[in-house]
């Protein structure tokens, strides 16, 4: 059984790779590389699995998952620049791929009735991504 | 081949533990545990896999199988109290995990083209769950 | 210009008229007037309307906006029964009409930047109401 | 007859009134006054009233409506710092309300056949605002 | 007060006008003009004005006001061609203006019960009309 | 890591079995059989799964992979007649299983970072498909 909550955020972010000269980032982000950065409203959906607790009829109170949530990442993101104001962001190119990896690592931990599943973060109505976890060591 | 059909239904309930007194009540179900009940537009999404017939192009008719979900949960569960209209859940406590595995129990031998494979049910924009059969024996 | 919250809800009501006979009930609100009700996720959408003011760039403040919202309706109807949990309701057959005039008779006096303009009652994805303080006196 | 096109944009923006101190705007902005930004996934509708063309059947191609809208407004704003690199915007304070202000004063004389008749500018899922011309002059 | 009923349908059609020739069509209405067609899945929104009976607490029972468009609208263009199988649009270029105008005419004494207010159809999540009467006589 | 993209297009189609008589074809497919054809605004998502570029941050550049889905896809069948308009279609019945599996097979050879994971096909609110190249060989 997989119980999920949705929630949003919104933030600033610019795509860029300082390894990399201007010309480099200007041809893999284009207008993703925007000096001053853009932003979005994010949809962050995360599943957890596990058994049916038969005394509550629940796997997690969907509530408390929407705490840890917000505690682990809503507060610490919502409102900012991904690229400089989230301290477990520093040195991460904020891309959607990237922001779940790292959403996945604040979340799992603080997980303890049944195991995170999945994070969904969804970047715009047309862009999304999904982790499990796959290459996580 | 997976094909998905989503369908809606509306419903009070109330989250509460017989078994336990107020206290417990309140401190697990919180605002869920009203005396009175509240309610949901649930939105039950079923999906079914199988091979796709090569005479038809489909796997199932996706108007059999919605026929299906309105005779088995539908027309039992749409404007019900959860808790005290409908015979097959009697003795469940309506938590979104219990109804999609009670919905599961209904819905799965009553399909005989393909294969139930997922029922998601959403509670509110915010909740859902996802069955696929698990921990059925 | 118009400013727009939108907030949900979750609660569960009867529709029935005390003062007519189990049958004219059933005619009249069919399923709707199940004696242990049913329920449904709301969409509340209220509307301000006024001028910008040039130092803040606002009409009203959308926090603060939803703030009243939350206390004058939501606190008051969430996960409740319409019927018989809402002191305002009393005696009001919670029809999505009744509720929006209701609403619109909560927060109209509670705002004081611009003025109220709409209270839009989505009852489920197929039937809203709107109403913009028409035939009030 | 309204005809409506809608369309999408990602910005990031602040919102500061520099005539103010960091006092007044923290009270005022809260959390939108973060130094480095945050961003939002801007959906802005347009709508253009006048009579159906018999030849054609249309009021105005929304193919070319929404060129206009292009032009006007989603290729200067999309991916930008809605503070810092828009030249239309240059000391306005992005709210949504100026937002669609300005759009508005972008957007009016660029539509010849029929009239601009509204800009709604959705900056999240609970916050939008309409603007009809009211009080342009 | 009014309310709104929210309909689907799904249709195919052609913008094309047997009154001018090929280059002219090609012009005016691209790639709706391919020979063979294409479709849509409709939404059909219909407002209705009235006040708010005191017995009933409704201005007309929305499952009423549903049925009237299923049977004077949905049952008539669902799963059709808009050019060739519905007999109210013969001669009528099935644009979304055009239909909108359409769709009026034929609700507009069907309704009983307040009076039609408002019929907005959507063709695809970016084009929408809105339709008041405005130019009937 | 699964990336994944969101596209939209309108076409007509027709499900019809000419291996069949009327008898059989009105009887499987119902209304979906009208001769003149009808029509739906498709949705189609397509995932990919691969491993994050540790230089750019992405598996896939998502812009990218629209233009893909946009070429193989999108130009071929938007505002068409997906019995006779597309060649690749030529000899299917277009029923939403056959479709994604056609698009399948059009998508895979032209993803070379990462590989194709999924493709759904919503053909309408209530109806889509999910395929992950199962049966293929």
């Amino acid at each position: 059984m997989i119980v999920t909550a949705r929630l949003t955020f919104s933030a600033a972010h610019r795509l860029h790779n300082p390894d990399y000269d201007a010309d480099w980032n200007r041809r893999v982000y284009d207008k993703c590389d925007n000096p001053k950065g853009h932003g979005h409203n994010y949809v962050i959906t995360v599943s957890v699995k596990g058994k049916i607790d038969p005394e509550t009829g629940m796997v997690i109170d969907l509530k408390r998952l929407k705490d840890i949530v917000r505690k682990q990442i809503i507060d610490r993101v919502d409102h900012t620049n991904l690229n400089e104001d989230v301290e477990f962001l520093y040195g991460v190119i904020p891309t959607a791929e990237n922001l779940a990896r790292s959403f996945w690592a604040q979340l799992s931990p603080a997980i303890t009735e049944g195991a995170l599943y999945e994070v969904v973060l969804q970047e715009t109505e047309k862009n999304s991504v999904v982790y499990r976890g796959e290459d996580e060591e």
